[in-house]
C-alpha cells in the first residue's frame, strides 16, 4: 500500500499502485469521474481518475461520498490537470465503508472550528485539524531530537504527585475514596485510607523532579502532560496540556538563555523544513491575518535580545502609547506590556531577566547584587508574548529555606527537595515551554483547543 | 564543559579539559589521591589524579566525599592504570557542594534497591538506577524513531477521560468537588458541578482515541502515561505506567503481528547498540542469573512463531509437566502457561492468536469461521511471558453493537466510538506494549518500581 505523502514527495515510481483512504470529494460526469482521496499523510489528497463504465466503480458510485473509505488500484502517472503533479487512473476500486450523507456530520463544504470541536472523534479528518496534528507529531519528534543530540536524559516525571510545584492550589484531586457512597462525608475524610495514603493530585509541573535528576545526570528534560484545574473558559487555557521542561546542572542563567534560544530556533527551522506543506496550508486560513511563515522564519533566525526587567520597565514608561495596566517597578508584565516590548521596543524575540522576587516562584535564585530580584527569565516573542518561563534555581540551602519560610511553605513537605541542596548541591537552571502555546504560534491557530487532539477544559472530557 | 561519556567514547582530544560532576569515591594517600567523578552521562566515571599538595585541592580535601559536587580542570591523558583508558591529571579543583558523610543517605558501599526506593529523589545517583534511567531515555527515543520512520503520527491521547476502555473499573477518579468540605456528602453528589460536568477519571488506555485518529491518518501511535487503581502490591504493578499503543487502518491481524515483531526487534537491537555499557553493567548485577545480553539478542534476531490459541491449549495439554492452573479450552493463559509455551514449547518469542471471545475485550474482531473466537494476539517472550497484547478491532457496526449489548455496555456512552464504524469504517488493528515491562525485560530489573524514576503504587506518591 502506497502512502499519498510518498506520491507527492516523488518517492513512488509511475506504474501500478494500490492506495487506501477516505473520499474528500467525488465529482461525476458522463465521460470521467474524479475522486480526491486522502489517507491523512499529507494535506493534499491524490486525484483518482475513473471511467464511469468501470464495473467495480459503477456498482458502488452512488455510495462514494465524502468520508467513505475505499481501496483502489491503478496507474500512477503525471497529471495533465492543474493543481496536482500526479494522478491515479483507477483500474479497480472497492468500497470499504460508506458514510451516509444524510447522517455524516462532516460535509465536503468544510465546517467551523467550533462545530468540529463538538465532534472530536471525527475532526482529525478535517484538513485543518489533520494538518495541525501532523505538525504536532513532527514537532514532538524535533523536541526529542534536540535534547538527545545535546546529551539530555529524557525523564518521565510523575503525573500523580503530592507536591504542588507552583503552590498555586490549582490541582486536580486524584482519589479512590468512595466519594459516591451515600455515607461518605467530608467531615470524616481520611486520606490515609486513600490509594496513596495521603492527599494526591495531578502534577502542575515536573520541574522539582527534573531538578533531582539533573543533580545526578547533569542535563535532563521532561515532556509530558501537566494539569491545572483553573476554571478558565478562554482560548488560551487547557486543563490538560503538554509541557517541556529542561533542567541543567552546572548552569547559570546565561546558559539557560542560550539553550532556550537554540531550542526555539531549532523548532522553528524544523517546522518550516519538515512541515512545509502543512504550514503553507495553515498560513492561508481565514484567521491568519499575517505572514505566518515569515513570523516563524524571524523567530528561527533573528538574534534574541536580553533585557533586564528594570530596563523593560523603563522602556514601558518611556513608551509613547498608554497601557491598560499602569506601569511600575514590581508589577508583573501583562500581555500588552510583553507584546510592546517584543513587537515595538526591540522588534524581535527578547528575554526579560531579573524579575522582582515578589512576583516569582519560591525556587528562583536570589541575586546577590540586587537581592530584591531573582535570576528569572521569560522569553517574549512577537504576536504572542511569553513563550518560555525559566530561572536559575536557588541552590543555597539557607537562602532557599529562608525564602520558603517567608512564603509560608512547609519545609517538611519539601524536605526531599531541600535534600538536593544538602548533598552535592550545584548551580542549576531550567525552563518550561507549554507545547500547545508553541503549536498555536507555529500553526497560526487562535484557540488552544484546536492544537491538541482531545482538549480538556471545563465541562469537556468526553471522547 | 566536557561530558564524561564523550571522554569514554574517545571524542575528547587529550589536553586541557574542564569537568563537573559528583564524587563517587575519594582515595587519599601520601603521594597521590584519586577521585572517581561521575556526571551521569555514563555508568563509568572518570578517574581524577591529584597531587595532595595541590593547594586548591588540599584546602577542601576533607570535604570531598561521596556525593559532593566539584568542578576541576586538568590534563586529559591515557591512563597507565588498569580499569580505565583515560584519566585527568587535575591542575585545579573547586568544591561546589559538600555532602556531609554523617547525614548523606547514599554511601559509597552501595545500597539495596529497597533502601533506594525510600530515597527516590537521590536514587538516580546510584549506578543501577542511573543506568536504568539512561536505558529508559534511549529506548523512548528509539520508540519514536521506529514509528516516525514508518509514517506513524504521534498522538497525545488524553489523560483525563470519561471512557473506561477496558471496562475494568480500575479508574482513578479526578475531581475538583470540595470533598474535604465537612458538609460534602456522597448522598448529594452531583457530577454536573464537577470540573468536567460529569464523572471523569485517569485513562487506562489511549486505544479508543487512537482508533479515531487511525481512521483519519491511517497509522498513529500513542506513548504516554496510563493508570490503574488496582490495589496491587506486587513487583509487576504500578498505578502509573507508560504505554505504547500503535493503531493501523487498513490492517488485519497479520499486519499487526508483522509490525509488533519489527517493533520489538528494533528496540532489542537499539538497546544493545546504543546502551551497550549500561546493559553490560546491569547484566552483572547479583539478581541477573542468566545471560541478559544473549536474551535480548535472541529476541532481536529470532523469527517469532505464530500459534493458534487452540494449538497452544493442545500443546499445554500434551506437556509432560503439570500446571498449577488446569488447562482447558476457554481459559485465560496464566503466566506459567505463557512461559511454558515460549520457553519450552517453541523456544522463542511466539504470538498466540485467535483467543476465545469470552476472555477478551469487547472491541476485538469476531472471526467469521470460528465466531466463538476473536482476532486477538498476545506476544509471549522467554523469561517474561506476555509483552504485547493486541487485536484486529471489530469494524462492523452490527457485530460491535451486538457484542456490546451482550456485555451490558452502554451504546450511548460509546456513541462516538460507534461513529467510527458508521462513517468510513475500515479494518484496523493495534496493540499495546507496557513500557516498564519492556524495560524490566531489557535491563534485568526484577521490580517494576525500579524502572521508572518516581514509581506510583499504593501508599506512594511522594517526591
Amino acid at each position: 500500500m502506497v502512502r499519498i505523502s510518498a506520491i507527492h514527495a516523488g518517492e513512488v515510481s509511475p506504474g501500478l499502485v494500490r492506495c487506501s483512504g477516505w473520499v474528500k470529494t467525488h465529482r461525476q460526469s458522463k465521460n470521467v469521474s474524479f475522486i480526491e482521496l486522502t489517507d491523512g499523510s499529507s494535506v493534499a489528497g491524490v486525484q483518482l481518475v475513473l471511467d464511469p463504465k468501470l464495473s467495480s466503480y459503477a456498482s458502488v458510485a452512488g455510495e462514494i461520498s465524502t468520508g467513505a473509505s475505499i481501496t483502489c488500484e491503478g496507474e500512477l502517472r503525471a497529471s495533465p490537470g492543474k493543481g496536482q503533479k500526479f494522478e491515479i487512473e483507477v483500474s479497480s476500486l472497492s468500497l470499504i465503508g460508506s458514510a451516509d450523507q444524510e447522517q455524516y456530520p462532516l460535509q465536503k463544504k468544510g465546517h467551523s472550528l467550533e462545530f468540529l470541536r463538538e465532534h472530536l472523534h471525527l475532526r482529525s479528518r478535517s484538513n485543518t485539524i489533520g494538518a495541525v496534528l501532523r505538525v504536532r507529531s513532527e514537532l514532538s519528534f524535533a523536541v526529542h531530537e534536540f535534547f538527545r543530540d545535546r546529551g539530555f536524559l529524557y525523564l518521565h516525571s510523575p503525573i500523580i504527585s503530592t507536591s504542588d510545584c507552583e503552590g498555586a492550589g490549582e490541582v486536580f484531586r486524584v482519589t479512590t475514596l468512595p466519594i459516591e457512597d451515600p455515607s461518605f462525608s467530608g467531615k470524616g475524610i481520611d486520606y490515609q485510607q486513600d490509594f496513596f495514603g495521603e492527599k494526591a493530585g495531578l502534577t502542575v509541573s515536573g520541574q522539582l523532579q527534573a531538578e533531582a535528576v539533573a543533580l545526578s545526570h547533569t542535563n535532563c528534560y521532561t515532556f509530558g502532560p501537566t494539569f491545572r484545574s483553573e476554571n478558565s473558559n478562554t482560548t488560551r487555557h487547557l486543563a490538560e496540556f503538554w509541557m517541556i521542561e529542561p533542567e541543567m546542572a552546572f548552569c547559570a542563567l546565561e546558559g539557560n538563555i542560550a539553550v532556550a534560544q537554540d531550542f526555539v530556533q531549532y523548532l522553528a527551522k524544523s517546522v518550516l523544513e519538515r512541515c512545509h506543506d502543512d504550514i503553507a496550508f495553515l498560513s492561508k486560513r481565514d484567521w491568519v491575518k499575517y505572514d505566518l511563515e515569515e513570523l516563524i522564519r524571524h523567530v528561527g533566525e533573528s538574534d534574541y535580545e536580553v533585557l533586564d526587567y528594570g530596563e523593560a520597565i523603563a522602556a514601558l514608561e518611556g513608551a509613547s502609547r498608554s497601557f491598560e495596566f499602569p506601569v511600575q517597578w514590581g508589577m508583573d508584565l501583562q500581555a500588552e506590556h510583553e507584546r510592546y516590548l517584543t513587537e515595538e521596543h526591540v522588534k524581535k524575540p527578547v528575554f526579560v531577566v531579573n524579575y522582582p522576587a515578589a512576583i516569582k516562584a519560591f525556587y528562583m535564585r536570589s541575586r546577590d547584587d540586587e537581592p530584591e530580584t531573582v535570576s528569572a527569565m521569560d522569553l517574549l516573542v512577537p504576536r504572542l508574548g511569553e513563550l518560555i518561563g525559566g530561572s536559575q534555581r536557588e541552590e543555597r540551602l539557607d537562602r532557599l529555606t529562608a525564602r520558603m519560610e517567608e512564603m509560608g511553605l512547609s519545609l517538611e513537605e519539601y524536605s526531599w527537595y531541600l535534600d538536593l541542596r544538602r548533598y552535592g548541591s550545584v548551580p542549576h537552571s531550567g525552563f518550561g515551554l507549554g507545547f500547545e502555546r508553541l503549536l498555536m504560534y507555529f500553526t497560526g491557530m487562535q484557540n488552544i483547543r484546536d492544537v491538541i487532539a482531545f482538549p480538556r477544559y471545563p465541562g469537556h472530557a468526553k471522547g
